[in-house]
């Protein structure tokens, strides 16, 4: 039976440039295509960490060549920026390697916004440095004219900061259920999503955020009422004690089981963490909903169940058990 | 009775730097709203002369700024990004402007590959200058290991030109179709569409070449059947002997009139020349089909054939004439 699901795919693992991405979507689409061909029904999230950097670098450049024509380009336009550069051509090798295995599917880019909770306490303190060194000067002028928020980075220059809070709504949902309603492979909330937020009655915002894109993700899977979130990441399975002799890889997760290693310190913050996070709430947000982390080669492996760890609320893993109860 | 409209609004008219387009979209989508308030079905195609050059020139200082890590960025990778940081706003604001007047509708933008030609003779000799102005030097570096081609611009320097191929087809044609059917108002084809071409069976590879926006419309308004092409320009009709004391302003052409002016080289290339030449093919190429050339602010009026200039095949005006024979 097909099953619907989003993928969470890593900024990271789509290259830092250019040459190096086209190469990525190939590898990417080949994974991607086998769940497709299994029946299942695929959402595509991809991160942009070094593309929207790459981008933000660019429009710096531009600013600095002439701030009267060119005032900074906000952190909001960059991220919709990097959605077409990546969306480009994420769609179209998969949309190749579809069509070179006889599967005829549109694939389509959908400029998504995602909201955001100006309250949320994650823009009183943004620590997630972006874009390019700065001057000491530099930055404290960005601080004065344009509230920047900046931090010294040991020793090698100033970089803005910016806010990382959650996702509360993804705001082209009914575009993504529409396409996916006729067939299409989407990708959708590039970046993690343009992050907005509601001003007036409305009007939404860019904000000076990121979002991270597993909860981005994690927000749209709920939202999309999928079977399936797999996170894919650089491990097979989710490990505690990582890195020391006692090492334990994790097949079978609870949402609780989760809570506690998470709470002990298990999890890097800012890698597997939030992934971990994410998989939690997913598993939690209803019933028989299933949260996958793995390697993208693994991912059709780790839906039958073979590899990869599975969070899930207890009871979830074979439903058809508590049927016979 | 609603028609189906396709929109063609210039790059221009929406401003060369980010406060500029964040103006010019709330007074477009002002125009826009009131054709769907009187139940028109809308898509809007627009151009991003400004805005591509901005990012190419931005992209520009990224490789001169790290050669060895940035390539240059391919003038399609540079559109499919200026679709993002055009549509983003565009959609937003004509969203904004609906739900202000009570109407609830989804606006979105979809990435939009417009096939063209490798055999267009256009490609043989590329005029159309874009980007930063560069050395002898720089120019020669990328004629020799990029095969650019390039011009020296009247002093000022080189600058590389490509080719404006015509559109043989939308590849998002079915995307943006399902769109239209779920009630979405659809911004499509920017900047005249990322131009691709047809290598091997299934890969499209990126050209180097720009769009023309007008016929990207017109050929997207064929494909939809819209009723009504609807080209925005600067002036409210379209007019012969322009600027001399016998210049008229003409409200109704048929394609053969419209043919001869363009033969008596009343209409300027780059300017009115290709509007006239959409609206031409787009008229023939069915029953009833109209192309309508006028101001953004008089789109309305124009429809219900107050102002602008018509282009129609001789009895498509009004068409009850014609069954009462």
């Amino acid at each position: 039976m097909g099953k619907k699901i989003v993928i969470a795919l890593g900024g990271n693992a789509l290259g830092n440039n250019l040459p190096e991405q086209m190469i990525a979507v190939k590898k990417t689409s080949a994974a991607i295509a086998d769940l497709i061909e299994d029946g299942h029904e695929v959402v595509i999230v991809h991160g942009n960490g070094p593309q929207v950097g790459m981008i933000q670098n660019a429009m710096t450049l531009l600013t600095r060549s002439d701030p009267e024509k060119y005032i900074p380009c906000p952190l909001s336009v960059c991220v919709a920026m990097s959605q077409g550069y990546i969306g480009y051509d994420l769609q179209n090798a998969l949309k190749e390697e579809l069509l070179s295995r006889g599967i005829k599917k549109d694939c389509a880019t959908v400029l998504t916004q995602v909201e955001v909770d100006i309250n949320d306490p994650a823009f009183e303190n943004p620590t997630k440095p972006i874009g390019a060194f700065m001057t000491k000067e530099e930055a404290e002028a960005l601080v004065r004219d344009r509230d920047y928020k900046v931090i010294e980075d040991s020793g090698r220059g100033y970089r803005r900061v910016v806010a990382s809070p959650r996702p509360m709504a993804i705001v082209e949902l009914d575009t993504i259920r529409s396409l996916m309603e006729s067939d299409h492979i989407v990708v959708a909330c590039g970046g993690g999503g343009i992050p907005v937020y509601h001003t007036g009655e409305h009007h939404l915002k860019g904000a000076a955020a990121v979002i991270d894109k597993d909860f981005a993700a994690e927000c749209l899977a709920e939202a999309l009422d999928a079977d399936f979130l797999i996170i894919l990441t650089a491990v097979e399975k989710v490990a505690i004690h990582f890195g020391k002799p006692d090492e334990k890889w994790l097949s079978l997760l609870t949402p609780d089981e989760a809570r506690k290693y998470i709470s002990d310190g298990e999890f890097a913050p800012g890698s597997m963490l939030p992934k971990v996070e994410a998989s939690v709430k997913f598993a939690e947000s209803g019933k028989g909903r299933k949260a996958l982390i793995t390697l993208l080669e693994k991912a059709r492996d780790g839906i039958a169940g073979k590899t990869g760890t599975i969070i899930v609320n207890k009871g979830g893993k074979n439903e058809s058990d508590s049927t016979h109860r």
